[in-house]
């Protein structure tokens, strides 16, 4: 089977997955009969491609290292604007991966709203579309019979809707606890160890962890649009991260940590999502954790999602020490499992 | 779609799996258009049912509790054995469910054979096939164009290997770690409190969390079959648990608990699967782990297993305080995951 893709925004996560797709080409082929060729890719700053047979995805990274754009690639460079490509791009697959909108999930929705209007499968890393309109974009997907993923919008590509989906079937999700964002972790684990606020947030500045604003972090935004999406999808909440109950961690101080510390706790920035009747209520905010929590050793950039569930009782997924290929292989993964949707249903 | 089971061995987890089955009834014919029917069900020391028509789950209930024996049931009642049950039986799976003999794994082996044998598919909770015979299993399956699942043979229901075969697709797993035997944990934490090892394996008898002799528990014998059926399947070792590098907890006295905790370490149970050259090295052994680790908070009865891998670097899943369905729901999974595999390929 040949699956083309068209993707849109291209920065890190997108550069590493093309890097992943050539690393895996043979397998991809050998072991599930997939051959997977990119037919647009679309930048912010950096140009865009638009063509109907394979990019040369090496040639590609290769103009980007070199000369910081697309116009030299050839004759497959254009200005056409992202949702012009999706509409002009015969793709089976669109991969969005723009930067996050915290206020309304744009212009992603409208990239992916377009994508299944058009009867392309969407895979997205961008968690504002699901934490702003996954109901309306899962029935607009169910209508044209085209599947929508996101495993990268969470925990970068630790399995976290896929595992539900694929291997937790059946069970009813009762309760979600996370620690979602990494930079207020390594903010808080840098605190305990005796560093002002202001200084550990200007360390994940220099180590590019931070969203460009920090105080999208700091605040919450960042964790609180997580764990809507999490919530929207597992346990059908229906909300947005406005709904939150948010309490950020920018007024923390050094007396706040020695207290902790005093008690045997460990302040940690939890996210939460918990039924109550037909409704989700759903919480950031920072905590005093004791040692038999399973968060007790997520420190520095990592990340955990504890899942409540009926029938398996509680499961804690961490990801510890976050490498640069994750959220990359998380759109792999998706890509793999609309592959065997894609077998299944067309036999 | 209907299928029917065959279930061979019908204690606590086949009869939690039974009360499972009918409890989800609706929400599996509703949402999975999958309609389930018992055919057969063999206990070592309670009786046997053989029918071609739908067994009564909750009448089979009703014996057990109120007579504690089959033989009352009605003409269905018959003194066959477990091979002459699956050879009988027009089952579409065999569900293996006979308790673990760490020698050798029969005869849950031979169960399994001849009902790969006979094309039907085998759902096991029991570790010793996939300790001892995973490969010749996994290839008498193939060639006979059936499944073997088996995810309740380690962490309990705990997703592990659905997991990695459904979300990590594309990975190569480079090792693994865990804490797998739930009654030796449960003798470390309780040594941490202050009591003796004999105490502490006292009271997992009476809980009932210990094997029927515990020095299967204590000299690793349990964390040995796990971690061999983990390496077997997850790394193609082709192993067997008498190829682990074996050290118990049975000679740990309070001194090393004592002298561990004033390093600020604690002294886990460790079992662990790693690639050497075109070997897979498995070994079972107390270990001091420090407070960053993931495995800090795992105590008690619960457990873990942290996987790494090429792509998506370190992953730990934590099955926190279990509960009697986990392993029972195991099979419910394993039966989703084949009954989306025969809808696939039999369009």
């Amino acid at each position: 089977m040949i699956l083309r893709l068209a993707i849109i925004g291209y920065g890190n996560v997108g550069r590493e997955f093309a890097r992943m797709l050539t690393r895996k080409r043979e397998w991809l082929i050998k072991n599930k009969g997939l051959d997977i060729e990119v037919l647009a890719i679309s930048t912010r700053s950096k140009g865009s491609l638009l063509s109907d047979r394979a990019l040369d995805l090496g040639k590609v990274e290769d103009e980007l290292e070199r000369n910081g754009h697309l116009r030299g690639y050839g004759r497959e460079s254009t200005d056409l604007s992202p949702l012009d490509i999706i509409d002009n791009c015969d793709a089976d697959v669109m991969v969005e991966l723009t930067t996050l909108d915290i206020r309304a999930g744009q212009p992603a929705i409208d990239h992916i709203s377009n994508a299944l209007q058009s009867k392309m499968h969407v895979i997205t890393a961008n968690k504002g579309p699901i934490a702003f309109a996954y109901d309306k974009l899962e029935s607009l997907a169910r209508s044209r019979n085209v599947k929508l993923r996101f495993e990268g919008t969470v925990m970068d590509g630790t399995p976290i809707f896929n595992l539900v989906e694929k291997t937790l079937q059946g069970c009813e999700i009762t309760r979600l606890e996370g620690i979602l964002n990494s930079t207020s972790n390594y903010v808080l684990t840098e605190m305990s160890k005796g560093r002002t606020l202001d200084d550990a947030v200007k360390e994940t500045q220099r180590l590019s962890i931070a969203e460009a604003d920090p105080s999208l972090d700091l605040d919450g935004w960042d964790a609180a649009a997580k764990i809507t999406a999490l919530a929207n999808v597992l346990m059908g909440a229906g909300s947005t991260p406005q709904k939150v109950d948010r309490k950020g961690i920018a007024d923390l101080s050094q007396d706040d940590i020695a207290s902790a510390r005093s008690e045997g706790t460990k302040i940690k920035f939890v996210a939460r999502a918990e039924r109550n009747g037909p409704n989700v209520l759903t919480s950031v905010a920072p905590e005093r954790l004791r040692s038999d929590s399973p968060f007790w050793s997520v420190d520095g950039t990592s990340s955990a999602l504890t899942i409540s569930t009926d029938l398996m009782g509680e499961l804690t997924i961490l990801e510890t020490r976050p490498v640069l290929t994750q959220t990359a292989y998380a759109v792999l993964s998706d890509l793999l499992l609309i592959a065997e949707w894609i077998r299944c249903n067309s036999l």
